[in-house]
């Protein structure tokens, strides 16, 4: 057997997350080439392309090159939908952060053009790719709890740097967008039908003014009567926190830790572990996974796990907590989708 | 110095609590000394009396006896509040299974009777009690995660036996009862606001046209803004699981496990911790460490820790949650005490 | 049915596990009943007794009071095997704590007058009542982890209070006597056959000419051919620590913790739990377990589970430890025995 | 800042070892080119060579072309050294599995060689590069435990495959020198003065008269006093384990497990955990990890962290238990080098 080629890749925005993916797919992936950066702001995409010994470019230079097999989509959320478009159309793989899409007409237009192009289209769910997760999900999946009764997942960032930055309403579709995919992907087959929320600004009060919140409770009834709870904070003072929890009728798992490491300090002051302060470093084997796994999907012409209905779904959630918060209210999803 | 002599104790009530509380009162406690049991079903109470080596008598000798200077109260849950009020008219000092009362008219009458007799009353929340309880009370107390932001408590009990015998909204007022007391108890000197709750019968759904519920999550907005969870099931295949978490503007505590042994067990299967079957095996430390505080809350004329007062909060919230099922939406606080 | 009477003990000794033990015995041991104190100094027995509401009294007094019908030794262990073989003569069942003896000669005698009176005799080894030693018992003799091949056992006292009043050898004899016969124990049928011990005073290096060692590791082969380690240290920073492990042709137990709480503290610092300070708290229900065990054997007239061949064993290896110490050789036990 | 260029790396060995570091080299590390595969069998080179798309060559040829800047030795343990003589004079930095070699006068040869050479010299030793192990080393070379007193480490392998094919003392010269090498480490300074070692076959008795050895514990004596265990068995029903733990005068870390991950798994039975099956699992970061490093060694020109001089050391203790097993008696150190 000869080697399989890697995939040649381009990544567009060079930001925090792209940095790190543009990192992963050149160190840490070997189904992976990664062949340009673009970004905005070309002196990012240029520090970032010499750094990796990559060329810098612009994202049309890009999606012309027929020697570039796909692209990983980093930059800001509200641009995604239209590069995910435009990619595409030039016969590209996608490989798009959460969120895919800002509105329901884009996820719809993203995801037809993609289905029109034949062109896998991955969304960065990375819990689908973290070891706890997946090892639960399996069990899940394959009976090892029952049906589903009880679900919770949960996010904590570690710290909220700049409130006065925050778009409006990011703690639902960049944060908990993460536990809603999650939630709909460890109730396999289950389907979201209300929603309520509670949500504040906690962490930094000052901002609530503005629009700011930072805190938040959505409880999520879905059609196989099973009751989810997602909850999400932008300031764990101890680190990154990440977890889960399905409990059913014939079982339970529990997953994540924000002290994953099994070393232990014990001193006069007791037991001590050490926990992870950043999501790239809690979930960097996930991310490498994510991008693996796309690269398989690509060369083996296989659909990916998570795709533009997953994304879409949890953004449906999104929208109903949000809608929540504004009207007071259960919100059904029905609503949400009827609305669009 | 001379022993403090122990607390002479009837118990009324001899079911399965009753006979639990019974027993710990005669053989765990050494501040009470058990003398006397009375039950509607005078069999049930002269098996118990038998079994310790006490006496088996009605309500009314009990009360009458000058030489019984408390009673615990572990009878039918719509029975208590007129107990209550008959003991505290005889001067006994009073402890209580929860719920307290059934309505909060009920709640102000015992509560008045206590107060005006001058006994102490003390209400049977457990996990004030509970070793790891009490811990992480102590740090959110004394400030050791800053100002709480999101808190989290659940009660999943081993089965349901029988879901016809289960009375309309059991799992709001006996069964989270427990988490709403923890919640309130965990976030020292807030007050809840705004109730949410999604509830189902998820275990039993043959049963749910009765009015079963088995499988609920309730949301509760504070008045210091902090958002909490509780969670209840009906039947956890594993055993016996109370758990409890605060996240605040410093940190977070995480309470509880029902396999709280440190014991493994490795084999070809992977990892195996063994998981406590009842709330008495889990509890059980606790449930005497109460009975024993109630003890020196008698002999030292001091008020118990967790009275009336608390009580009437836990059902406030628990009558909440039942118009928010009932009214799918959110409720507030201040309707249910407009509306009693 | 009725009450079965509670065993009427003393208790000889009120040093600080005597006062543990009486304590355990009047207020947490339902089938006991306290009824008196003896003591060399007579003032301290005074002060317990007059705590704990019973009498103080001499040995004779106790030794010859019908209504006694059995003793708790916990006086200094050098007057252990006399006090035995004056409790045996009187009739008296005999609880006492470890060592039982100090001298093969002694322990023949005071097992032999045991035997010849028919008097049950307990030996103190608090880790056969401790739930997690005795789950792991219960899978290793039923075989859950196959045929034993390597054990680990440790104890670490939390501080070195008074290095100069710690009598030669004290580590082996008093410490990891415990350790020995919790090997034997978790190694069901197995004897010790060769012993290896490196010792030196590591904490308080300053006593090691008077013969202090408070720092020690042994090696033990059994007959079985399984390897043993057990391990002391007289001064764990972070409290006392008590733990074993039996890993087998099937799989492994491991046992214990210091942090045995749920609890866990998370902050700027990363993950805190509480460690236990005192045998007294950390093994408290072991305790009590073995005061109530004993209790079931007197009142049932069946034999303790650990008795003085148990106790015997485990000195046997304590004998042969010293000699490897002194000699800096591998000891076999055939050696201690035809040394007696 | 332009790209560092990668090392370009031949790997010597193309067993399961090699296999994997082959692996791990061209798709893992970064910092590292794989540019060729040899192997005493020339078909295990060219199989290996092709799935990664490299060369396969012979040592000749590797050695003699200019291209190639460092080694990865991964043959059979008895060649190493001379592979290491030869890399080094032919100008090669050299890394060696352990154990680098097979006898004092070939360690000393080798690291002679590289010594004049000039080259780098980095072995095996993957613990060294585990997350966990490294962050409690940390916390020990801090002072964080204050001075060490007792130390272990364990490796239990999870199945012996073939009992005959095993050479005579593998378990101390291949399986434990990583316990010696971590406890040499762990105890940072300290040099072992004594040794004594218990083994036995005990999982394949049957060829314990061919000289199998599969289940080992050895005490070594440290010259600051400290006192260590390293124990080994070839055959852990539950998986591949690796723990260690460094007990000190202000308190201790305890190091790994064989359920790395948080996942837990509850049901009727209890709860559960997955084991990790093999080094290659467990271990992979810390294999990834002192690759990468000793890629940064190379291209940076500075000295690997662990070297010859740690290898020798290690290799001393295990020469000095294979003496105590010959000999049934307590080794001194001393012997071994005085012997060579």
């Amino acid at each position: 057997m000869s080697r399989t080629p890697p995939v040649r890749i381009g990544v567009i925005g060079a930001g925090r997350i792209g940095t790190h993916h543009a990192t992963a797919l050149a160190r840490h992936t070997a189904a992976a080439e990664l062949v340009a950066v673009a970004d905005v702001y070309p002196e990012a995409a240029h520090a970032l392309a010499e750094e990796l010994g990559v060329r810098a470019t612009s994202v049309e230079t890009m999606l012309a090159d027929d020697t570039v097999e796909a692209v990983a989509i980093t930059a800001g959320s509200t641009a995604h939908a239209e590069l995910i478009r435009r990619a595409a159309a030039a016969g590209k793989a996608v490989f798009c952060e959460k969120p895919m899409a800002m509105t329901l007409a884009d996820f719809d237009t993203a995801i037809g053009a993609c289905e029109q192009a034949a062109v896998p289209l991955q969304v960065g769910f990375n819990r689908r790719f973290a070891d706890d997760f997946t090892a639960a999900h399996d069990i899940v999946a394959s009976g090892g709890i029952g049906t589903p009764h009880l679900l919770r997942s949960l996010t904590r960032d570690p710290g909220l740097a700049d409130p006065a930055s925050v778009p409006p309403w990011t703690i639902f579709t960049q944060t908990l967008i993460h536990d809603f995919d999650t939630l709909n992907w460890l109730n396999p087959g289950a389907t979201a039908v209300s929603v309520h929320a509670f949500a504040d600004a906690l962490v930094a009060p000052g901002h609530k003014h503005s629009g700011l919140l930072d805190t938040a409770v959505v409880t999520i009834r879905f059609d196989n009567g099973a009751l989810a709870t997602a909850e999400a904070s932008f300031s764990a003072a101890y680190g990154y926190d990440v977890r889960g929890e399905v409990f059913g009728s014939a079982g339970m798992v529990t997953i994540g830790s924000p002290a994953p490491l099994t070393m232990q300090h014990w001193t006069a002051s007791g037991a001590a572990r050490r926990t992870e302060r950043s999501d790239t470093d809690l979930m960097h084997r996930a991310y490498v996974g994510e991008l693996a796994a796309f690269c398989r999907s690509v060369r083996e012409r296989t659909m990916p796990t998570v795709g533009g209905a997953d994304a879409r779904a949890a953004f449906e959630i999104a929208l109903a907590a949000i809608a929540s918060v504004e009207q007071d209210r259960t919100v059904s999803i029905g609503e949400i989708k009827d609305d669009r």
